[in-house]
């Protein structure tokens, strides 16, 4: 397949057939990953791959209990890696500097940087894979079940196999709804109804809201899917873990 | 170009031929962009395109005078945006949920991955592409310059245009440094030693190192690049650019 066509043609999968993937092939992901773009070449992150079937379901009751998790023939979990690092300077007598916010949050888009990378090769190669937003959620014992020391954050979890099945492309806003030339123009009421109409109006979404028993898709996100309450607990908790982590140190 | 090779083929360009990127083509780079993974498929992302030279001037300031910034055909900022879809809610008579640090965070992720997608839609189609970490140093005066309202936090910026170089890969630590089967096996300063050593004898890093006057690699970064002081004072800052966005509610 054509790049460009790997890239828009992306799906993520959450049925995957019982097959492992051959190291070479893993190998060529890995190597794809670390080959992305990183600040200041310092590559402040590791990634741990759990193969094991054990450590799988381990994993998936830690994530919520998606099966994708268990049957995914790796789980990858990609993490902020300041630990490495600072070894690094302590054999070098350097001093010890990154252990706070800026390099918490540098170490993360690097981190989401080079998993994009895992991912398009991935379904290069006609893996699936599928983003778990719960390493967010559930970091401590994440942190804890894979051994993370201080100085050390999983930002990003992908489930990745062979698919087990082939859904349709999810829908997405029109680009000028989210492109904004030269500088941010401001959206007004009348702006949003416009770009979010087309998107509400299909079949699938209106049938989501009827299932939900909602008025519309945004009361949907915000009384059934992503509740306030959690956001603000998850919040305090994954804060909390980065000062676990010495992420915050001196801030 | 193979989607591997592309993949791997990866260097930062920071030289640009005055040369504009066609409609079409920057379309496509979008369009790959917001085809990547989404939380919840929300699309909490706004993306900035500047191609204006007096606009790419004043960016170039802001980004700590790198030319780069200046001489690219575009220079593209993606940001986590939960203005829209606040907005959106507002229309919706649905709560807005998502002023906290967890939809911060999500965002920025997403927004780091969407950004790849356009970075390897880019090299793919000839382009060159370089991320400035300096968006997270001047994210307050950037998000002035750009008109960003509260909501909206610029998480990563990339100078893009036709490449006027063609710069060397850059070395990066073996996989076996950065990758951990099963359960992050921790390093021993023999580990970080064995790991680091081809790296720091690279003829290109003693050079780096001697130019410097330090006496190994780490203490370039500690002392030269990247210093404690300024990371504290920039997290510091980048913090409180968080609660002026509103994206520290209730934390």
């Amino acid at each position: 397949m054509e790049t460009q066509e790997v890239l828009c043609k992306h799906r993520s999968i959450r049925k995957f057939q019982n097959k492992p993937i051959p190291q070479d092939t893993l190998d060529s992901l890995l190597e794809a990953g670390i080959r992305a773009s990183n600040t200041g070449n310092m590559q402040i992150y590791s990634i741990i791959v759990s193969q094991n079937s054990e450590h799988k379901k381990e994993l998936c009751k830690l994530h919520f209990g998606q099966k994708c998790v268990e049957d995914a023939a790796a789980v990858i979990t990609v993490c902020v890696d300041l630990n490495r690092f600072h070894k690094w300077c302590e054999v070098s007598d350097a001093e010890k500097s990154y252990d706070n916010f800026l390099w918490f949050y540098t170490g993360s888009i690097d981190a989401a940087i080079l998993t994009q990378n895992i991912c398009i090769a991935a379904e290069n190669q006609g893996l699936g894979i599928c983003y778990l937003g719960t390493v967010t959620y559930m970091a401590k014992p994440i942190a804890e079940f894979l051994n993370l020391p201080k100085g050390v954050v999983p930002v990003t979890t992908i489930a990745i196999g062979y698919p087990d099945e082939q859904p349709e492309l999810t829908p997405r806003l029109p680009l000028e709804a989210v492109i904004h030339y030269e500088k941010y123009n401001d959206y007004t009421s009348e702006s949003i109804r416009k770009h979010y109409a087309p998107f509400e109006n299909l079949p699938k979404i209106k049938a989501i809201v009827k299932e939900n028993e909602m008025q519309n898709l945004a009361n949907v996100f915000t009384q059934k899917r992503y509740v306030k309450k959690d956001s603000l607990a998850i919040s305090k908790s994954f804060l909390e873990f980065l000062y676990k982590q010495e992420f915050m140190n001196n801030n």
